[in-house]
């Protein structure tokens, strides 16, 4: 490994959250007519792979803009939760989390994103997972699924008053799993666009350890 | 410098090129009345802080979607081009550039982002200068201003069928160079939101050599 992608691409008329407007892209210049091409996009914040800030869930919470981008960088730890309809403390025996980790659940959900189960089924967070990932400090949790809770989405406020930044709707989880030998041996960037709101699309890669290695090697 | 965030945000009504449409952010969820917030973007993808892949200028181009992520990260290189109308290539005087840098070159425009000027009197790259870093293989080239050149985009022709992707509209370039003996001494992570467009949203963060090396160490 070296670099790996975790981001679903966003699609026009790609799932969305129940309830959730359909993201929209329009060829809006073309090079033939226009010279250059360009196009827009209008769209809710929850949308492929994105982060939730505090906001999202917190009266007077952060904004996106508002988070130190130190967050966004960080060891990267993958737990497996596969086959679960809750996701419990257990998943973290044998694990020994650091301040700042950026945590990656890999529930396998992540080959169901197309599927009208995808947004039906998904396991959910225990509070006591919640609370011991708020304790240990990480900066981020990421899921390859919607959502680490439903409505009233007690899990999300655990985290978000933190904050521990959650990125929901992550890709490519057994293909990093398959590069490792355990549940650590890499870095996670995890870089939202700096929209001035709730929530936005983060791009999120896997930068293997000796590649990172390799990038801080002086001119 | 541990990390430093080159990135203007995304906010409503922020200055557009001109004949781009201006973002438009409408709030479309409330804590009072739904118990989650939302944001609903609507935005060209020239806004702010953004990547050019090459379906902007080359028919047929890649969309940002189709590139690589390990263009996205390389040893930083910061040129300074202050008060000239064209930058050439004596920018480049007593700097080795290496394949895969990304090189940005600051021209102090950034200080400029909100007022008219800002999109009327930027300078222009040379096509010596836009050749050179074509045939040094960088991967990336990032500007505070908000275009390599104008109408009919020669530059952008040059740099994007190789391609040497290219960002504009990056602020904090002088902060940048305070804390660096020389135009190199840091690594860029720019990732761009994954958008199935010919230019989308980017993060673009400098990151300082010690830190790096930090995020490289062993559990």
């Amino acid at each position: 490994m070296t670099y790996l992608d975790l981001t679903h691409p966003v699609l026009a008329h790609m799932p969305a959250y129940p309830g959730d407007p359909l993201p929209e892209i329009r060829c809006i210049a073309e090079i033939e007519t226009d010279g250059f091409t360009d196009h827009q996009i209008t769209s809710g914040m929850h949308i492929g792979t994105h982060m939730d800030a505090p906001l999202h869930m917190l009266a007077g919470g952060a904004r996106v803009t508002e988070l130190e981008v130190a967050h966004f960088f960080g060891r990267g730890v993958l737990l497996t939760a596969k086959d679960r309809a809750l996701i419990d403390v257990d998943v973290l025996d044998g694990v020994q989390l650091q301040h700042g980790d950026i945590v990656l659940i890999n529930t396998g959900f992540h080959h169901q994103f197309w599927q009208p189960a995808y947004y039906a089924n998904y396991p959910e967070l225990s509070p006591a997972l919640a609370e011991a990932l708020v304790t240990a400090g990480v900066s981020m949790l990421g899921l390859d699924t919607p959502s680490p809770d439903r409505a009233p989405f007690a899990i999300h406020k655990i985290l978000l008053r933190k904050p521990v930044l959650i990125i929901e709707n992550l890709t490519n989880l057994d293909a990093l799993a398959a590069t490792l030998d355990g549940p650590t041996g890499f870095d996670i960037v995890a870089l939202p666009a700096k929209f001035h709101t709730d929530a936005a699309p983060i791009r999120v890669v896997a930068v293997g350890r000796a590649m990172s290695r390799g990038q801080s090697r002086e001119p």
